[in-house]
């Protein structure tokens, strides 16, 4: 398998297609583990880490599951790839900067992805489109069950799971959702949600995961606590809680919009689409900005012309990475600025929308 | 003639057929003049205005000339009527919101405009479509001895004109021309133009004229003072020393900007257009904004499927009172904002551009 085969086009559960995906863009869970009898990874010197390194690799390979996946050796991933990994949400920031010996595994549709000597020798990732915490636990509950078979993990009876990091101790669990909540922002409802989150310990976060800034209305919310709870009761407040219960605030402010003051939310919308049609140059926080208003727009059908499907090319494609990669050559931000323009007003003019 | 006729299309003189009309919007020229023997209007009182308006009127009526124009008792005119002429620089504001017996008399081709009982006893106005300042001297000054031959003017041998307000004696001219200048805006060198203006005591102003603020990039140019020079010197002073040499500077300004920053003008270019061709609600003060790009991106050829005729048709239809004409009905500023962005959008849209 070809990592450059992934570059090009969306991944299939970016489709648009799983449930909620008015609102929910995409439910994550990543698991941390360690193995006993080695030293967590901040603490091992070079060769302990390639050993870790080594020893996870060959018993992973020694799977199913594990020989379906394409693994990476980050170490002879170049810069440019690692940060096509980052967009496409399947390696993390951290893995992507770190020095020493770490790889990752990544299934063929991208919904899988072992990261190994990222904070913790092992960090698992499921991912799917919309709302599925239950069926991307599943699925990682499956591959953490296999990994089990081929070594032993760090467990404490007492506290759980044993982390780089204390905050992951327990469950090593961390279970979020990307939401779209541009009605929420629009009739500033927003800041009463997210104080609702806080108050329930979830984390309220951009984009792009921790340490990012919310750009465009969209929002990744996380639980913060590992420890005390069960992986399924972390998921199932998460979700009964706090996701559906914003996903309906988000579908009544979106109802209200149109009840209420349906022409300045269609002006938002086509003079969002307008700009992003014709622009020369736009940086990618303005492009996200403005296609946050298109996608509400294809999914209120106020924009028919339009397919989910390209809002979410533009939206992947058009991040730095993505952007050099398509156009086969380094760019300075100004030029990317000018590709990106270039790229959206293409796709936006193109009859195969 | 019926004054409706005029209101839904522009002015031929609009047609932007003008000299230099890639930056000079029209040339204005007004003349104040006052009746020998009657008071001045503003100390006038009602029947003493009122005998000026009949005094003036039937003169005009000998003329043939006068003959030839619309005459309107202001009286009879219904308020968006007059603003109506105000939005086609026919009428001050003044005589807009003026009480008491006025009037005024318009040329077919709305070139020229005999206003009775505004400020003085008679307000003559010739308008053209770019830099032809002599040519509307000529057509003026026709006017003004057609009339001297039915009445005596106010007149001083020392002082000149005999004016209501005392800036205006001497020769009572306002010699005035719109000019349009996006790219020394952009580059930042319209302050120090306007400067250069102000020290030759030229007044610069906004697109409405006197008491109004620039929008769009528009400037009125005009001369302060009329009083110790001759006609002919105001007006070859302001073409030799002012608008010419601001013409080339924005030439000059809008050559450097195609040569250093293609990409960021055609990104504002663009970006205006879309947003006129794509809004639901928009004010006219960010319609004047947007247009003042895409009237540049017209003339630049940088837009090639629009024509200037639309664009201006678009700059006069959407201003308040031609719009509310249109879609024949009173209507808020926010109805009206609705209602510009549906003209505008229809307008872009249509393939008879």
């Amino acid at each position: 398998m070809d990592i450059s085969s992934l570059y090009n086009h969306v991944a299939p559960w970016m489709d648009g297609s799983g449930p909620m995906n008015d609102i929910v863009i995409s439910s994550r869970i990543r698991l941390a583990r360690n193995i006993s009898g080695f030293l967590f990874f901040p603490r091992a010197d070079a060769q302990q880490q390639r050993d870790v390194l080594n020893y996870v690799h060959d018993r992973l390979m020694t799977t199913d599951v594990g020989k379906s996946m394409m693994y990476l050796d980050m170490e002879n991933v170049p810069v440019l790839q690692r940060s096509i990994l980052v967009e496409r949400h399947l390696i993390s920031r951290r893995l992507a900067e770190g020095n020493g010996a770490c790889g990752v595994s990544i299934s063929q549709d991208e919904t899988l992805a072992v990261m190994i000597n990222e904070e913790d020798h092992l960090r698992l990732q499921a991912i799917a489109g919309g709302l599925q915490l239950e069926e991307t636990y599943s699925q990682i509950n499956r591959i953490e069950n296999v990994l089990e078979e081929q070594m032993e993990y760090a467990f404490s009876p007492r506290y759980g799971y044993l982390t780089a990091c204390p905050t992951n101790v327990g469950t090593g669990i961390r279970v979020s959702v990307m939401l779209h909540l541009p009605a929420l922002k629009m009739t500033g409802q927003i800041e009463k949600v997210f104080r609702a989150a806080r108050d329930m310990r979830l984390a309220v976060r951009g984009f792009h995961g921790e340490g990012t800034e919310p750009i465009g209305d969209f929002f990744q919310l996380s639980n913060q606590t590992t420890l005390g709870k069960s992986e399924s009761q972390i998921i199932e407040e998460l979700t009964s809680l706090a996701v559906i219960p914003i996903v309906e605030y988000e579908r009544r402010a979106r109802q209200k919009l149109i009840d209420d003051r349906q022409v300045a939310l269609d002006d938002k919308i086509f003079r969002a689409l307008g700009t992003l049609g014709n622009c020369r140059m736009i940086n990618s926080e303005e492009a996200m900005f403005l296609l946050s208003y298109v996608r509400l727009g294809v999914h209120l059908e106020r924009i028919k012309d339009l397919s989910l499907n390209t809002v979410n090319e533009i939206f992947l494609m058009t991040q730095p990475a993505h952007l050099q990669n398509w156009y086969k050559k380094d760019m300075d931000p100004t030029q990317r600025d000018q590709m990106r323009a270039e790229f959206i007003v293409k796709k936006l003019s193109s009859p195969s929308n």
